[in-house]
């Protein structure tokens, strides 16, 4: 037994598996196992260094368990990528034996990194709005979350014609929309000289930037519209206090961060946790998504109401859906046997 | 450059490749640079869990940095193994590319945790005892640490000729007591039927149990011996709060521990940080290990006075050998390349 490889999956193996798994549909019951205490956190770690060329990068560590598997996530970024055609993130999933604790399986970690955010995304915009009503969704980054974005958003909203891409670089925007447009011809491409305007003209807006200077304020909002805020610094103070709803994934991981707008409300008491009584100048979060998802009609949500969704990003998720990359593996026989 | 692969080295490369490398002198230099933050830790993550077989297990990550590499050690152990012939605790360290922070290298772990305790251990009592001094070496626990710092103490100490050995498990210390013999033919090895039979004969005692509950006595050291509470909880409140001597490698790890006997003094008031003054009916740490190692004259150890060395861990020292021991690996060609 000493013996047992520990598997090997490599990006290509992650993907073809990923695309065949209801990524969604095991988010979501993820949510509702954290809410029953069947899945659950630890707190992560976080590396920071410069690197040699002066760029900030960093290494963080989340731990988490579902469904039977124990394990972390492992996901780095240097903001010097870019230069040399490098994606940002990189990760690594390392999933331990239940019994033994030994690592057990190791895989590529940014895939499935991008797929349980959309993932949980898509949860939360199904839980607050009738997702067959969507037609036009917008994208305030053009980068890799939002491509992963659009493939989950395409297949949940079947009613997707149009979608609105805004980024600070213009020209990403505009190679990005070419792109997509290659893959998709069912659907119509704009590009958005604003970031107003792409949210104005949107029932969905996504927000999947790296902004650290939130600046969509709330009157952006079309009435009855939802606004994910993926990258947590673009929603404005005025859109978090104003929105009518406002739904978080997990309010410990939310107050806990010093740097993210809604945690520096929550710190100065403006934002209250969810089912709490709103503080006086401030507001209560509604709810947090594993109760909304255990009890959608619990939370209506009125057709002209704007609707906030802030999604910290909860390494349970990675765990969940590395388990079923895991289990597809060992049935197909994929993988590389590491000695140990 | 996007298609580089990552290096894997198993335990039999990374005990090879150990075998050649001066983990004291790694580990010396590595709390040296800590000292002149050239290297540094994170905060590490735990994930806790019981396993189906009913057996307390955990996941431990630490983030470090040293030597211009930037990783983590992860460090699982499940306390049901010795069942099934399993070691304890297993383990991987993962390097990032320090300009992309892409993981760059991945190897066996538990080999470079158990040599790097064991490395500090020595460094530590080098500082404050003359090695060729050293004739007689207590071990509290039979594990794989005692085994780790025996190959290390005997390089270190070449007058060392008799090892005595405790296990609460006294057949495992029989055991492991005819194993070393056949191993080591120039050592005499004792077992003893109590813990403090082999204490009280030891110029060093070195404790590797699993203890959570402190019972090694200040009067059981005797005058001039050295006591290195790697387990942390063997220590009893006499002997920490009487000895000449208390050295420990990292403070802020100490006090962050809310289990072990020196956190909770600490936290009690009745220990106090390195280079401040000691509580009244308490005492101060005498220095931390890179600021004992950094001047070893400035903390002149009588040859009568009894000195405990507790040493927490610190994932920066996993880290620095786990850097060498990929530099090797590249020189050599060893390892397997492993697709992103």
């Amino acid at each position: 037994m000493t013996t047992t490889p520990i598997t090997y999956l490599d990006g290509a193996d992650v993907a073809r598996i990923c695309a065949e798994l209801p990524v969604v549909d095991i988010v979501h019951d993820t949510l509702l196992a954290f809410a029953r205490d069947e899945a659950g956190l630890a707190p992560e770690a976080a590396l920071r260094w410069t690197t040699p060329g002066g760029d900030s990068a960093r290494s963080l560590v989340l731990p988490g368990w579902a469904a039977g598997s124990y394990g972390c996530k492992i996901i780095n970024a240097s903001l010097g990528n870019h230069r040399s055609g490098l994606p940002r993130a990189a990760g690594l999933i390392v999933l331990n034996d239940p019994e033994t604790a030994r690592p057990m399986c190791l895989m590529e970690g940014a895939r499935i990194s991008a797929l349980r955010t959309a993932g949980v995304s898509v949860a939360a915009v199904r839980a607050v709005r009738a997702p067959g009503g969507i037609t036009q969704v917008a994208f305030l980054g053009c980068g890799r979350q939002a491509e992963v974005h659009l493939e989950l958003l395409a297949e949940a909203c079947p009613a997707l014609s149009e979608v609105t891409l805004y980024d600070q670089d213009s020209a990403r925007a505009q190679e990005c929309a070419a792109s997509w447009r290659g893959a998709r011809p069912d659907l119509t491409f704009r590009v958005a000289g604003h970031a107003r305007d792409a949210v104005e003209r949107a029932q969905l807006t996504v927000a999947v930037t790296t902004t650290t200077e939130p600046y969509v304020e709330l009157d952006w909002v079309p009435a009855g519209a939802a606004f994910v805020n993926v990258s947590l610094d673009d929603a404005a103070e005025s859109l978090l206090l104003g929105c009518d709803r406002l739904f978080v994934d997990n309010w410990e991981l939310v107050v806990a961060d010093d740097h993210r707008l809604l945690g520096v409300l929550a710190r100065a008491g403006r934002v209250s946790a969810p089912g709490t009584e709103a503080p006086e100048k401030g507001r209560a979060v509604d709810a947090d998504l594993p109760t909304l998802l255990a009890d959608p009609a619990a939370w209506p949500v009125g057709t002209q109401e704007r609707v906030v969704i802030n999604p910290f990003g909860m390494g349970v998720h990675d765990i969940a859906v590395a388990a079923a990359v895991h289990a597809a593996a060992v049935e197909r026989g994929l993988g590389l046997a590491l000695p140990r």
